[in-house]
């Protein structure tokens, strides 16, 4: 027999899974990843495109198959089709870009993923260790063809660097695998909603520079189309079997001949990224993290903002056209989403604000971006690429805090790796802290503590459908 | 005040047009196409990706909003949410690869917008002007995308050279714009709409090569993605102002530096691609075209296709990876639909079969493309690059055949321009035959006159919820 092409070996190794089972131990990180999940999800609800996504699937209503988070708010019924509820949910997951964050691909995988695994497996009633598993093998897959586009000779992501939202277009395929998984499909079946996913995910980042509220939805869009592709092969569409690796397929297409297809196989089952995926710590663009840290730490010795005569945040190359461009813009940031794309805004933020684990959304409103005394020290940084940063980037995203006071005295602060990984891991108390402030946005603190209790829970959850209960 | 940028442009134009209408020519270019796209939607309702789609669209069920041709048939409901009527609508009518195609952008405009459209329409209750109009500029708006993305030094199209379907990616920004128009949105609006589009749009085209089903709903779901864009900017979602020309916006995401951005705009309103659009007479891939007319004509000279020892098809090298890759598979298509992607196959049936316009849909059935006496014709054509047809590619798909027969008598035919083209149109008649043929595999005679009369007649057509009531 011929060696199994990509999607094959995927396929096979889902239906290992979900006859096996995950460890426990994965199955825990997965559990934590559904509760941040969960807690993103509900600190977005009250957002305006998230009140676009729940009008558009009250509009469009249908068969009450899986929760939309917060339609029932609306009026509207509180379950609609899997593909409108995960539609609805990823775009809650990832509306405040709060969300966990793998490196080197520089995605976000758990906002498609999760959201179409649960819209899935509410659907069928599966188990708490059904979705666990589905979940973490779906995420596993996504940031797999996010590492099969990274080139070492760019040192970035093809993807990235084209201007491809690596996220939706990675998570929609594992999405897709994850409700496959889910829905009981066979092999060959798995493998046809990865392939017809390969056609359906997409996001361009221009809206990180120019505005536009549409990257909110990506992920919401890579969870619906993930769950139709699976829809799909289970009413009988197939792709093809070479959709990753060919010619015409997946990863010539988004990154060219220096994609690696063997990236996505090697080790597939044994050797997990999952568990070393970042959380967030700071409901912002995962680059401006460092440099929030290194503020915090500035702070922590006593630094007085006012004392501040200017602030050098040196990062990697490739982020600064994220945090740092156009630099005008990103010192007065128009709104508090564009705030959490600027590098300086989040320097002034980390310097004079400050709630939850640093920062939080108390900084990020549209009236606290405009607030002049911030705007002020954010007028102070300036951007630039620091080369060291440069070198480690995109295994983290480093930063370099300077600042010069008006007497004359220099600080200094630089971070190398970020805290929410594997080597500054978020303890359980923080995640929790985290959770439960992102919550009380939209539920009580009761009702907060029981979703948490069921999601961590999850292991010997019998039926998925009592923790979607405990949801607005 | 600053220059508009691309997307500002374009919905500027839209709302020009809304106001002031087409002219009556143009007007009746897209009644033409509208009748085509409901011709190759009828042929395709019988085939199981169809079938695929309509099973789906009855599962998720929802609002009635817009009919989904063929789905009463399955005793669901005939009226869905027309983003779901859109994915049904589009996969029917590009299901067969019988839809009209612009060259040089290689791309299929009019299965895309037309369902968006007509979806819409049937949802605000448009009349048929406002249907055309809205249906023409999505479809100029999608082919300029696609030739924005066409690099004279290549001498293609870098979206199909990556492997990029543009038809869906380029097809779901045509599609928001039509569905926007007729929604009544603002410039704004519009400009948001394509701008969430271009987020959205996506497909690869491996299936061509190895196999798979999922080509089929490519354009279905350009249709629901350009649906959903649109809905969503009714509901309040916004793109960024720079989403096509900007550094991580749509062309450079999908083509790299050398798209042109300033063609989607030059002489937009004024100068229309439009009309030039090629349809399609033969229900096959387009490549596939110049080689089957080459073989008619041989087939007029009186050439027995017993007699033949050899034949050479010859056409433009970009095109061979589709109509001559892999050589053992296009010589034994295994399926209908493979076979009609395949160039060995199409001559066989040209020289062998001939329905319709020439060859038809007998011409490409599963039986039939596994016929052995096709086969063995198939087999003795080779594929080989043409200079001069790689010179004139990809403003025509042209062909030359050169046939040995057994008694060493040789026969050549060459052709430079594509059937169906400004330059060798289709007649009314013709395309009438088109339509009927088309439509009679799931109405009736009768009903097919009804359709064809009321898609004519769309520039005198108060509701086009009369054209689509009788729709099956």
């Amino acid at each position: 027999m011929s060696e199994p092409t990509v999607v094959q070996r995927l396929a096979e190794v889902a239906v290992e899974i979900r006859d096996k089972g995950l460890p426990a131990e994965l199955r825990a990180d997965v559990a934590r990843r559904v509760l941040d999940v969960l807690g993103n999800s509900l600190a977005a609800t009250p957002l305006e495109p998230s009140r676009t996504v729940q009008a558009l699937a009250a509009e469009w209503g249908g068969s009450a198959q899986a929760t939309a988070i917060g339609a029932a708010a609306l009026g509207a019924g509180r379950r609609y089709p899997a593909a409108t509820a995960a539609l609805v949910n990823g775009t809650l997951a990832h509306a405040l870009d709060f969300d966990d964050t793998h490196l080197p691909s520089v995605l976000h995988p758990s906002s498609n993923v999760v959201p179409a695994a649960l819209a899935a497996a509410e659907a069928v009633g599966a188990s708490g260790p059904a979705l666990l598993d589905a979940a973490g093998f779906g995420i596993e897959v996504c940031v797999r063809l996010g590492m099969a586009g990274y080139d070492a000779e760019l040192g970035n992501s093809v993807f990235f660097d084209r201007g491809l939202h690596a996220t939706a277009i990675c998570g929609a395929v594992g999405a897709a695998v994850a409700a496959a998984m889910l829905h009981g499909l066979d092999a060959a079946e798995i493998a046809s909603a990865a392939g017809i996913a390969c056609s359906m995910g997409a996001g361009v980042l221009e809206a990180n520079r120019t505005g536009g509220t549409v990257k909110r939805v990506h992920c919401g869009w890579a969870a619906h189309c993930g769950t139709a592709a699976a829809d799909l092969a289970r009413h009988g569409l197939t792709g093809p079997p070479t959709v990753i690796e060919g010619r015409f397929g997946f990863l010539q297409a988004y990154c060219g001949d220096r994609a690696d297809p063997y990236v996505v196989v090697d080790g597939l089952g044994v050797r997990w990224e999952l568990p070393g995926i970042f959380f967030k710590p700071y409901p912002c663009n995962h680059f401006t993290h460092a440099g929030i840290d290194a503020a915090l730490r500035l702070r922590a010795r006593g630094l007085d903002p006012d004392s501040v005569e200017d602030i050098e945040l040196g990062a990697a190359g490739p982020v600064l056209r994220t945090i740092a461009q156009p630099a005008e813009q990103k010192a007065r940031p128009a709104t508090g989403y564009a705030a959490a794309f600027s590098g300086p805004y989040t320097v002034a933020a980390a310097l004079l604000g400050g709630g939850g684990l640093g920062v939080f959304h108390e900084d990020f409103t549209d009236e606290m971006a405009r607030d002049e005394r911030r705007r002020a020290l954010a007028a102070k940084v300036r951007c630039v690429e620091d080369p060291l940063c440069s070198r480690i980037f995109p295994n983290q995203f480093p930063a370099v805090l300077r600042v010069l006071t008006r007497s004359g005295e220099t600080f200094e602060e630089r971070l190398d790796v970020n805290r929410g990984g594997p080597q500054d891991p978020l303890t359980d108390a923080e995640l929790a802290t985290k959770f439960r402030l992102n919550a009380v946005r939209s539920v009580s603190e009761e009702r907060a503590g029981e979703i948490a209790a069921c999601a961590l829970g999850l292991q010997s959850l019998a039926d998925v459908g009592e923790l979607t209960d405990l949801l607005p």
